[in-house]
């Protein structure tokens, strides 16, 4: 990190220019940077490491959920991409192809995945013979292109991105659809657990499922600046693709079936999610869960208090580090404090542990919360468990303030004036009735760019007994609440 | 996994058959598959648990000395790979090449990566700017493309492989090499120590470098069919490509100076040589260090013993897995004991216990070594440490059984005769002194196929001192020691 980098700090706003802060922040991170091709972005180690972060704890759940990783060609033949009428539609306009192979034509063009049930369900094909194979689950974490001619914002918005994707097999519609809400479920919990956001959870209208898919259930993070992020799919897909790619088994009683499938993933956009929701004009904001490195130590020594702050601060980083805590102990004599403050908080570090002369003398440690500064003296002697108290606080606030932000964030709304002014002037998610036509979201969407992002699922109270009786649109009789937003 | 498919077992013979063998073991025990198109292949949850077991053990070895794990993009522009005039001549006639996106042709081609040293380079140029920056070590684990027309072959010969690559900058020629070292020595600790497979290191001739390296170094495996596979790649790169992408950095008086860089990676090709080194006509064999199972118990009972011995057994898994080994109970009912048995062979696991009313009666537990089936009865007491051993033993024998084929495998000769004859009739390596020249290499190469998989590095005494005063080849003097084979 270059000295020039690290004294510029963040100089845009994230209440008056959301979309340059946003860049800045990710860049002066030291997060991602521009690649040369529009859409693309470089990750680098302080971004790339939030990836991990995220992979470790869903990789873990989906493991001890009897998933398996496997790992798919990253090309698919155009062939097998047509084989599934929906996915040839929906994809098409957004592939990347491969055409030539070193001097030679290729006979047939290969399509860079942009998602992969057209590879992996054939395969599937083939191994399931029997009930006895079933349920198989299977995901690979891999990298996707999607042609999408859009400005590019890191994480939210590029051409290629890192993601995970599920796929699986079950005897029936019960197991796929316990599936499909288990990995939903890993979602949310992946965004309260560890990123510190509260969500909603539903489904979306069927005129924008996945292509091929029954039903498409989403999470949805609402950002600061009032617009949602669809922050991970679970689809359950019926027997469409199965029925496509001759996914079928025998029974019990050596009947042949058809397997219901579903698949799911979510992307290197909750990161995006992340960065956006808890940072603020100092720098990036992380929650202890996923932060790369949690604890930072600044010692602040003269020439004389030196060498007994510095051991003082060595035996914290150890006892600390005992704990499987991730310590950093910036002792870089070239700089000075306010310095090393400023550059770990624009680092997104949790927690800075301050130990001068008097700490030392006292026996003690000041320990500073990230998010809003809040200060807190400890004894040394209980450092371990005052540092994780710390932790979960500054979890436990960040939290909050998504959830304050969620549940402010949702508005009740009536007619089509009322719809388009609340959105206008607050952003956030209007809930309304809805008559179940595409025609009154497309009248929303025309005029303010807003969405149905979700509608309850079926077995919920407010799919049955919508909001309003009667659609917010177009007055008539309405069949579900829905929830409008702009989204990203 | 159906039926069929475990009842079939390996039908092929490693010795007379080592192609069709191979194939077998490696779709047979549930690692691979063929893709629809030629040179891909799919990668099954147990081979792609190999690949995790591996990066495991590497990717913590990179991190302890001070790699940081990124991600570029998949697609490099054409300009980009163009900058460095070796790396477009080498690997030009192999490119895949993205032509279009969605409906619209592309205005540049863009190239799937072959590797990525023409995007990560330019992005060190603009990252590095003092010599505080240096040394900068990345890497990312990601697959890339290889156009090569030949004959697919699971984990070592593929158009599309996954892959590391490391990507370094230094201030000199000293800490650039030994950061190649750092790495080879790694690559040979992995082969060594986790796939149990004894290696030669060395380094390129000239003419058969990476394209644009000063010096190309590698880990030589060599397999039971006689040839050699190189197992990984250490590339001291010196300032060329520091040059071709204006990798410059201050240093402590100002000064602007070139990099010196280094790049270095491992496929899975270090797969099909674990696969290829240790199996056998039933099956996989694995090493402990990297077996995704390393321990199956497989019950044997009666109606009247079942309970008994069903507790028995959940009590040895229950301690190993407390020690953090894998463990795999087999309690199915409808397989008998000799089914499961050779399964676990076919499949690999390292160890099997065997428990009947017997064991449980005498409190002792019998562990049978999957290498060759040596037959080990231990105390019920001393399971921990009696299956720690046995892991350790087997481990060893494996190790054993390559380090002889290793030392077995290296011959001198000298003359052409007598080069040819010694690789045409026993396969691996023949050692020999050699002039330097590409032309001897090639007279080798046109009749039988062999090449100089190695020379001596130049610290190395084998090379300062030739094993033979003149060239084994054309009878001129001698500049080095080298190794030729065939390889894969």
């Amino acid at each position: 990190m270059s000295d020039e980098t690290q004294e510029l700090g963040i100089t845009e706003s994230k209440e008056h220019s959301p979309g340059e802060w946003y860049a800045e922040v990710v860049q002066k991170a030291g997060l991602a940077d521009y690649a040369p091709m529009g859409g693309f972005i470089v990750t680098r180690p302080r971004g790339y490491a939030l990836w991990e972060g995220l992979q470790n704890h869903l990789d873990g759940w989906f493991k001890q959920t009897g998933v398996q990783n496997a790992y798919f060609p990253m090309l698919i033949p155009e062939s097998y991409l047509e084989a599934e009428k929906d996915i040839v539609e929906g994809f098409d306009p957004e592939v990347a192809w491969v055409t030539h192979g070193g001097h030679e034509e290729l006979e047939e063009r290969l399509a860079v995945r942009p998602t992969s049930e057209s590879i992996i369900t054939p395969f599937m094909s083939q191994w399931i013979r029997s009930h006895r194979d079933l349920p198989m689950r299977l995901n690979q974490w891999c990298s996707v292109i999607r042609w999408e001619a859009t400005d590019t914002k890191p994480f939210f918005r590029t051409k290629e991105f890192l993601w995970q994707e599920g796929h699986t097999a079950h005897r029936d519609r019960e197991g796929a659809w316990d599936e499909t809400m288990t990995r939903l479920d890993q979602y949310e919990r992946l965004y309260e657990d560890v990123l510190a956001i509260d969500v909603l959870t539903g489904r979306k209208p069927d005129h924008d499922k996945f292509p091929g898919a029954d039903t498409t259930t989403s999470v949805e993070a609402l950002m600061p600046d009032g617009k949602s992020v669809q922050g991970g799919t679970s689809h359950y897909l019926g027997t469409g693709f199965a029925e496509a790619y001759d996914v079928t088994y025998a029974d019990e009683d050596e009947e042949e079936q058809l397997a219901h499938t579903t698949s799911w993933g979510t992307s290197w956009r909750a990161l995006g999610a992340l960065i956006m929701s808890h940072s603020d004009d100092q720098g990036l904001v992380l929650p202890p869960a996923i932060a790369p490195e949690q604890v930072v130590i600044v010692p602040i020594w003269q020439e004389d208090t030196r060498e007994e702050v510095l051991e003082y601060c060595e035996g914290l980083q150890s006892d600390l580090e005992a704990t499987g805590l991730s310590v950093n102990l910036d002792d870089r004599d070239e700089r000075n404090p306010g310095f090393k403050f400023n550059e770990w908080e624009l680092k997104g570090i949790p927690l800075r542990i301050e130990v001068g002369p008097n700490e030392v003398d006292d026996e003690e440690v000041t320990m500073v919360h990230r998010p809003d500064g809040e200060n807190v003296v400890a004894d040394r002697a209980d450092l371990v468990s005052a540092v994780e108290d710390a932790l979960d606080t500054v979890h436990a606030k960040l939290f909050a303030a998504s959830e304050e932000r969620l549940e402010e964030g949702v508005r009740e709304a009536h007619g089509r004036a009322d719809i388009l002014g609340t959105i206008g002037q607050h952003g956030g998610y209007v809930k309304t009735g809805w008559c179940g036509e595409e025609s009154c979201e497309t009248e929303i969407k025309d005029q303010i760019a807003a969405e149905i992002v979700a509608v309850p699922m079926e077995d919920d109270e407010e799919h049955e007994t919508p909001v309003h009786d009667t659609c917010g649109v177009c007055g008539e009789e309405s069949v579900t609440t829905a929830y409008f937003a702009k989204s990203y």
